[in-house]
């Protein structure tokens, strides 16, 4: 079986204003904006960012709640990148829940949360390649 | 901005429980394994496993709960190979919280929780063309 993740579906409660942290804070264009559910196109992935009530409608289950036990990375080229874009996402409506620093494995990142209290790394990691695209290979 | 996600981290109470259901299930050899968090190499993004209290401790904060208000999709190539591997993730310590059916963009989707309550969506949807490397553009 291919190992592979094809679309990430975050609940929002205000399409408006996760719009906001998108597009104004990480600078990322919809391909498809509704009243209901936004999709951004990322590198082989799909994200898209859905009313809480109608992701639970579809999943067929009630009482999704957030903080979620999860995150997301958003790996960037230099560790000057980080701090700046830690800035902007909280200047669109985001939380810093942690400060950028250097973690145990080497590096630098921060998280920031969106509207909806999604985590986000911002990590400048030189362990993982980044090809031209984004696309990520793990390395120690 | 690139448009990328890098790293999708899940919080697990149990490692062993996991690998179960990800080496087993999906089929997935990870790429690195250890006492507290295994990774897996996907289409251009890492998935790591990560015991919940060292995710709380990286991202400074507490009180991570399940289940969070976002899933996961693993679209397949084919609406024959969504029910089988349902059932193998099931066998795998997965619990089906919606059986396999037809959702109202087309296509054929059902949705399995992992041993730790993170929703995956096995889908295939015609409307997003995946390529050899299993990376998906968004199509309506």
């Amino acid at each position: 079986m291919q190992a592979s993740v094809s679309v990430i579906t975050l609940g929002t409660t205000d399409l408006v204003r996760s719009r906001r942290f998108y597009s104004e804070g990480f600078g990322w264009t919809p391909v498809h904006t509704s009243d209901v559910i936004d999709f951004y196109q990322l590198n082989g992935v799909v994200l898209g960012l859905f009313l809480t009530p109608l992701l639970e409608e579809d999943m067929n289950r009630t009482g999704l709640v957030t903080p979620g036990a999860f995150a997301l990375a958003h790996n960037v080229r230099t560790a000057a990148e980080v701090i700046p874009l830690m800035d902007r996402l909280a200047v669109a409506g985001g939380r810093i829940t942690r400060p950028a620093d250097a973690p145990p494995h080497g590096g630098l990142r921060g998280y920031v949360a969106d509207p909806d209290d999604h985590a986000w790394e911002i990590a400048w990691n030189p362990a993982f390649a980044m090809d031209a695209e984004g696309n990520v290979t793990f390395g120690l």
